[in-house]
């Protein structure tokens, strides 16, 4: 990569808040972006080159971006591997992560495979077409378990819990295509890692990431996570190199798993691509994991993963029950809260739980009486509920 | 303010560097920016909503600023005061600072004559609009002295020092114009401080900074500065407290002062805007001094000015002979450094000493042993000098 002005330009399938942190990181390296999603103005849009207008398998819009791009990625799993893959091969720019990678992540049955395959420990799961095959696979598994839509799913869309035989029919009828089930998981906690390919076989892992969810959509992330158990978090991080090996391409993969009350590691899901469990990184660690994303898919040297203090982060969702133009009330206490930090993802319309930004709160350098992450989750939280929509 | 989107939007004359590092701050804020600039692409335009092309003074462009932005603020101090004043009064639009304290910036005898009116220790100056006006001010003041264009010079353009009576007539010629001329201060070192006004009288300084100038133009910035003199410190903050005081309207602004050889400080120069001084903020700071403006002038509540660790930036500035399209070489070194952050201003011509971008790196925490500065500075220099521009 050289640069020079115009910068190298990164070609990011997606505009939404992920494109929007994309940008804010990349203009100090010399990035320029320019992305295409189906929204007109999307949450990318004031801090990127040019914000085309294409669906997420739109064969010109792509090609358009991979004229324009030295590098292609994209920042949400419903672009299409195949168009990318197309579009690559004719226009000679490369996409990373593979689209490959993107085809195994997409479909919830082939990444478990893969994974499983690859030595990395999963939750027992089964293919799921039927009804009866869903009792089958649950008289195995046990109930309650959950059965998964293989494709398409994001913050528990698509999850169904199976609690009884008796649930196999509608759960089966309301995925309504090609599923998997997986055994009920009895968590002690859920963590997350940002892991990182980079050039060369380079790869590298963030600080390891406790997440909480509620109506499984995430609502907070603590690093380090609330634990002192130093063996868990070695090996979380140790299953997340394997998960890095088994996929292929540069890039951020943000990895979800979770802590069993035995103690064990046990992998949830990947996202290929900077995911929402790793914003506290922009101001918890000297590189963010936007920043990692970008010199990992431009084919510069990653950054170090350090984190500098102990950092939380709270979800600002949605709470009006129509769909409506969003304002934002009572961001007064985050602004003037010392080592507070809003992120506003631009969004023109705010509906219920939608993700409209998030808070980070950064404690005092390990050591410190401040840095008790149960504390600053507590102050998060309670500066994040203090946000609201106004109705 | 309200968080809505579109955002609410800055208008900003001028589009460089500090327009673009003001982009990158502003978007988690929800904050958009519209620049005017009269070069098309300028550095900020890959960061912002929009890039107008326009003189510094002209009036439809300020006007078409005025009409799409909430607030008016400038990054280069070349903005036509007056202009500026027109169109607040005729849109409604505010500017922040003030187009007065602008004014006043400019002609530097202005500035020198309000501040030493405000109690601000200054070095001895006079004015002068002759050879005859310099000789006999330099019979009070002392050879060496230093003569200053009173407006339009920056990075040293527009000071000429004065040796001895001979150098009378030529430095008047070098200048043609309007001048005064100081005392030559026989300084320690220099320092710089950021302060900010904020809505309601809040007012704030950044931590001191250690400044180094070569051929009058920043080298490189240290903070903390290389002493521990305290009380020097704590007085230097009095300063700028009082500097603070005497400008009107809200907003950041970099203040250079000597530190002379006796422990006392003398105010040299104040930039109403983020000013070179201060970049380190943006990873040594909870709030960087571009998103410290950011807030200030859109009337946000102030940002914690703490500093996290011990920090240290080095200027990337051209070194070729002839003006021409600049190519980096050499920037592998400074993205595999850990805690080593390249900023890049994609400006698309380097020419000798322009300032192209910078290099920060970012200590241990205090009290360790990795925290030096002056180990720090030696790396960071180390670095920036490995960075080169293929001639």
């Amino acid at each position: 990569m050289t640069l020079s002005t115009p910068g190298p330009t990164l070609g990011v399938v997606g505009g939404g808040q992920l494109g929007r942190m994309l940008g804010e990181a990349a203009a100090p390296l010399g990035v320029e972006l320019v992305v295409t999603d189906p929204t007109p103005d999307p949450p990318a849009a004031p801090v990127v080159r040019d914000a085309l207008v294409g669906a997420f398998d739109d064969d010109a819009t792509f090609r358009e971006l991979a004229e324009r791009a030295d590098v292609l990625t994209y920042e949400i799993e419903l672009a299409d591997p195949d168009v990318l893959e197309r579009v690559a091969e004719e226009t000679g720019t490369p996409v990373h992560p593979d689209p490959e990678t993107l085809r195994t992540i997409q479909d919830k049955l082939v990444q478990k495979r893969r994974l499983s395959a690859a030595g990395v420990p999963v939750p027992e799961f089964r293919q799921v077409d039927s009804a009866e095959d869903l009792r089958e696979a649950c008289e195995e598994l046990g109930y309650p378990a959950m059965l998964k839509a293989r494709e398409g799913g994001y913050d528990g869309r698509g999850n169904v819990p199976v609690e009884s035989p008796d649930d196999a029919e509608s759960a089966f009828a309301a995925i309504d295509g090609p599923a998997m089930v997986e055994e009920m998981v009895d968590f002690e906690r859920e963590l997350a890692v940002m892991g990182c390919r980079g050039a060369d076989g380079q790869r590298d892992t963030f600080p390891v990431t406790e997440t909480i969810h509620r109506e499984e959509i995430l609502r907070e992330s603590v690093s380090p996570p609330r634990t002192d158990d130093d063996a868990v978090l070695g090996r979380a991080r140790e299953i997340v190199l394997d998960v890095l090996d088994a996929m292929d391409g540069r890039g951020v993969f943000g990895v979800e798993l979770f802590e069993t009350t035995d103690g064990e590691i046990l992998l949830n899901e990947i996202a290929p691509r900077p995911h929402n469990s790793g914003h506290w990184t922009i101001e918890g660690c000297h590189t963010s994991q936007f920043e990692q994303h970008v010199r990992a898919v431009m084919g510069m040297a990653l950054g170090t993963t350090e984190r500098r203090a102990p950092t939380v982060s709270a979800n600002v969702l949605g709470d009006v029950e129509e769909r409506q133009p969003a304002t934002l009330v009572g961001e007064e206490s985050v602004l003037s809260t010392p080592r507070s930090h809003l992120h506003w993802y631009g969004k023109h319309d705010v509906y219920e739980l939608r993700k409209m930004g998030h808070v980070t709160l950064v404690g005092g350098e390990d050591g410190d009486a401040e840095s008790d992450t149960d504390d600053l989750l507590g102050e998060v939280r309670a500066l994040r509920d203090g946000l609201t929509f106004r109705q």
